[in-house]
Order: C-alpha cells, then sequence, then structure tokens
C-alpha cells in the first residue's frame, strides 16, 4: 500500500489538515510544523498525489488533439509544432486519432466534461456543430485546419476555396481541359470549400467534367496507386488531376511510370501540403504550400491565450496563408 | 462557478458523503435516497469530476509514449499503431516528444510518480537506466525501439546488430569497397548495436574506412543534403553508405541529382526502416524493412498485459524480425 496523508499525519503528529496545508504551500504554517512534515513524508516515502491537487486547482494541463491519423505527415507536423508550444506553457498533448469517426471524437469531448482535459483542439470533424456546442461550458475548443461553420470559436484555417481555384487555374491555364477531381471520404467545410474553388475555375473556363473523373476517399499513397490504375484503362481518360493531397499525388506518379503513363505529358499530377515527398518525387509534385508548422503554432498560441487568460470564447478566423509551389508534374 | 458535491448535498437534504456513496455506487444506499441525489444533480447540472473518480480508483487510463519526434514517419507510424491497441483496451496515449532531452524525459517519468499517467513506454531513450530504475515503483515501464541494457522490463527490439550487418554485407557482396556510416546524434544501445554490425561486416571484409567517411547527428532529409555535398567534394570519396535511415538516404539521392553523382553508379545508398519514401524514390532505396506497425502492437499488447493482469515487470527481449528489401539504390 502507498503511504496516505493520514500516514504522513499520524507520523508527525499532526492533522491531515495541517499536512494538506504544507503540501500546497499555504501561509500560516510554521517552519518547525513544515520540518515535521517533510521528515514525514520523506520516512514514509509519501508522494503528494497530483490527481488530488490537480482537482483543487480543477486543471489536468493537458490539451486533445483530435486528429484523423497521426502517420499522414500533415498532422504528425502539425502536432509537432504545437506540442513544442504546448510544453514552453507547461501543457501536454493527447493525441486522439479519430480516424473520421463521430463516437471517437465524443469520447474525447467527454474528457473535457469529466475534467481530465483542460481544453481540445478539432483539426478533424466529423460531428455536427450542435453536439460540439455542448461542451464549450466546460473548456475551450479551438478549430484548426477543418472547421463547422457556424462554430462560436476560433477557427484557424486555410482558405481552401480560394487554394484550390488557385491550383486549378494553373492547371487550366497549362493547358489542361480534361479536368479529374480527388475528394476525401467526407464532406465537411474543408472538403467542401475546396470542392467549391475547383468547380469555381472549371466553370469559369467552361469545362465538362465527366462523372468518372471524379473520385472519392483518396487519402494515402496506395489510394492514389488504385486511381491511376483505373484511370489508366478509361476510353476517355483525365489529362490533369487535381488530387489534394500529395500522398495520393505520390502514390499516382509512382504508378504510372508501372503502367507507361507519363506525367506531365499523358497527366499533369497536382498535390496539396507540400509535404517533403512533394520534392522527393521525380518529376517533382506540383503543390499547393499548407505552412503547417506557422498553422500548429498559431492554433496553439491562440489556445494558450484563452486557457492562460481565461478569455471569453468567439468566432473568429484567423487565416494562414497559401501559395503555389510548381514543379514538374504539372 | 461549477456546483460542487456540496451544493448537490444542500438541495438533497443529505451529507456529501452519501452523495459521493450514490455517484460511486456503493451498496446499502436506499434507492429513495438515490432518487434525491439523482435529481438533485440534474437540477444543478452537476458533473462528477472524473479526476476525483480516478483518484479514488487510482487510475488514469492514460499511457505516456516517449519518442525523438512525432514527424519522423517511423514514430508516427508506431504511435498510430499503439494508439489503435491502447482504445481498444480503454487507455489514451498522451505523446511526449523528447528531441532527446534528458529532462524532458525526467518530467514525464514525473507524470508516473504524480500518477498523471499510469505506464510509460520508451521509444526512445537518453536517460541512464538507474535513473529510470526509481521510477518502476509507481507503474509499468517498456522499452520498444531503443532499450537500455541493464533494464528489468520487457524489451521489443529489433536486432540492430544483424540488421546492420546484413545490410552492410550486402554492400560488400555487391563489390563495393569504399565504405560510409551515418549515424544519430547520440550513442544509445540501438545506436551502438547498429554501428557494431555494421563494423563486424568490415572487418570480417577487411576494409578500411577513412576518418571522412563516419557522418553522426544524420537524422533528416535535410542532413541528408547536406552529407552528400561534403561527400560531392571529397578527393577520395566513398563508394558506398549505409545511411541508417530512409529519409537521410531520401536527402543524399535528391541532392546527388543536382551534384551530378550518380546512384548506384557513383554511390550506393543504402536506408533503414523501409518508409514510403524508400519506393517512392527513383532510384527505389534498398533498405532494412522494420515491421513498425507490428512493432507497435506488439508494444502495446505487453502493456496492457502488465496493466490489466497487474504482473510483475521482468527483463524480458521480445524480437521483432526484419529483413533486406532490395531496390535500386544499391
Amino acid at each position: 500500500m502507498m503511504p496516505t496523508i493520514e500516514d504522513v499525519a499520524k507520523l508527525a503528529g499532526l492533522s491531515p489538515a495541517t499536512i494538506s496545508r504544507v503540501i500546497n504551500n499555504h501561509p500560516y504554517v510554521s517552519q518547525e510544523k513544515k520540518d515535521l512534515v517533510f521528515k514525514a513524508m520523506k520516512e514514509l516515502g509519501y508522494v503528494p498525489n497530483s490527481n488530488a491537487q490537480r482537482l483543487r486547482k480543477q486543471k489536468t494541463e493537458t490539451i486533445a488533439v483530435l486528429i484523423e491519423r497521426i502517420a499522414n505527415p500533415f498532422f504528425s507536423q502539425l502536432v509537432e509544432s504545437m506540442d513544442i508550444i504546448a510544453n514552453e506553457n507547461g501543457y501536454k498533448l493527447l493525441i486522439c486519432q479519430t480516424n473520421n469517426d463521430k463516437r471517437k471524437e465524443l469520447e474525447y469531448l467527454n474528457l473535457l466534461k469529466t475534467k481530465q482535459i483542460d481544453a481540445l483542439i478539432f483539426a478533424s470533424i466529423e460531428s455536427e456543430w450542435s453536439v460540439v456546442e455542448n461542451f464549450l461550458q466546460y473548456g475551450p475548443i479551438v478549430f484548426c485546419n477543418d472547421f463547422a461553420e457556424s462554430a462560436s470559436v476560433p477557427i484557424i484555417y486555410l482558405d481552401q476555396y480560394r487554394s484550390a481555384y488557385t491550383g486549378t487555374k494553373h492547371l487550366i491555364d497549362k493547358g489542361y481541359t480534361k479536368l479529374s477531381y480527388c475528394g476525401g471520404s467526407k464532406l465537411t467545410c474543408l472538403g467542401r470549400d475546396r470542392k467549391n474553388g475547383f468547380m469555381s475555375a472549371v466553370e469559369e473556363a467552361g469545362l465538362n467534367i465527366l462523372d468518372q473523373w471524379w473520385f472519392k476517399d483518396a487519402l494515402t499513397i496506395e489510394d492514389g496507386k488504385q486511381i491511376l490504375r483505373k484511370i489508366s484503362v478509361m476510353d476517355n481518360p483525365p489529362d490533369a488531376i487535381f488530387t489534394g493531397s500529395d500522398e495520393v499525388a505520390a502514390g499516382m506518379i509512382k504508378e504510372a511510370k508501372s503502367c507507361g503513363i507519363k506525367v506531365p505529358g499523358d497527366l499533369a499530377v497536382m498535390g496539396f501540403d507540400n509535404q517533403p515527398i512533394a520534392e522527393l518525387m521525380e518529376p517533382g509534385i506540383t503543390t499547393i504550400c499548407q505552412p503547417v508548422k506557422q498553422m500548429g503554432i498559431q492554433t496553439m498560441d491562440v489556445m494558450i491565450d484563452l486557457l492562460v487568460n481565461k478569455r471569453k470564447l468567439e468566432h473568429r478566423f484567423i487565416q494562414i496563408p497559401f501559395h503555389l509551389v510548381v514543379r514538374e508534374s504539372t
């Protein structure tokens, strides 16, 4: 059995309340009593239980970050930079891979309710805002990357509409006319804005998109390979593809080599994120640069400010700049 | 102010001790009293503080995982698979990026002492075992990937000596004679075993290694590029390099193209891990496949077994198999 505060009290010949006052550094305790308490604590090997201490402070110094999956380089880099800022401010990160599962999100929201975390950051979101909203009373929530439209909290984001428009416009300016689009597995605000940006550029140019040129559930290198194989057997294939992901783009480029399809000669491939792989591939991947490090830092700065200065949550858009990186794949 | 257990007691007309018994589902509380308590809790919007509940149970259902940096794909994939198993068993992961900082490791070890976590996994380690050992009394510790030699705990590992020997032997069998070696920033058991494996193969073949062919602090793509630039201006450059990392190898291959050095013609490049990048690069990277997913799963299985069945910690080596993947870079 671990020694308890009562054991310390007995050995020191003092009341448990006095022991507690010494542990918590309250004023008005004589040095003599302090010495007795410390001596008894040392003798028994008593460790103040931090859950008890945190309970009194009503703080856990822990922030949960909800992401799709940590092995996606975008999320691992985002978490890396968030973690550095959190640590500098005495906070730890609890990582939650939701895999777009609403129940999993709710589980972590409940940690806020039961005070096992102080705050929560959504870097991907599946739940309705009307569900999330109920948890605001228990601690600050901030959105980063993905978001819910009507959320009355800070949202750190990259303008998906404009970035997709810019990328698609680049393909059109290069002379491609048969455009294909890869989306994720769900239509969140992020996915919707990105698709709308693509469509705006397409409509502006008066282009026609065949049904078979739309792909969804495209997230990984393997997904990219599969899509490329589908394209390779089409009678009327697209001549350019907006993948929304450097991983998907890399998979397509790799598989194109096996299928005898030339990138960008037969098919231009456009990524998203500007992950290290985009530069390393041959041909290098034209992509939209998301400054992921800056996004992580800014999100955590906002969160720490909310926590430390006990600020009121308010709807606020904080925009992260993006830019087009042109390489050899388009 | 959040309502307290005292507020509930007052409204229900019962003692705080009774409220506590109802919340914690103790026997011998009448249904009538239970109803009064639940009614008062609902009216006040009282939420049982889970820190308090966990304090009684002496459990946090949280496991800390210490890694170098999460943006290294090896660690993000390791954490992904650990997290899945932990979640299935009702545990959450606290991610700790140590960046090889002993103080940071100690900070997280202290979370074990202060009962803010139930258990701890070292996937990279900088501290001496004599320091870590003192924390075993507070909860289970398991090593994975890197380890301390004399650790009296389970160690899930890949035989670094044999894998480095196998990789180096492959280079020698291919006819390379001027071998170069990249190491990390420190000499842990992992680093030492790997270097010894390299040296065994080199000595067996009677090869001579020039001082300038040894590199350390090689961890990232950027490090790989820098090393390649150094090699490109050597009077007597190596003809093959064992990098210990697919990221470093990828950086070297990328930079070699800019410097007009042919891989593998002028320089063979060998990676480690078999990350996705190893397959995607052109030329593909010859590497040692670490089954990282299996390593994560097996480590968490061992940890859950320790926690659930309250097993005694014992020194135990659990070996993960490796194999050589030959591609075009050698």
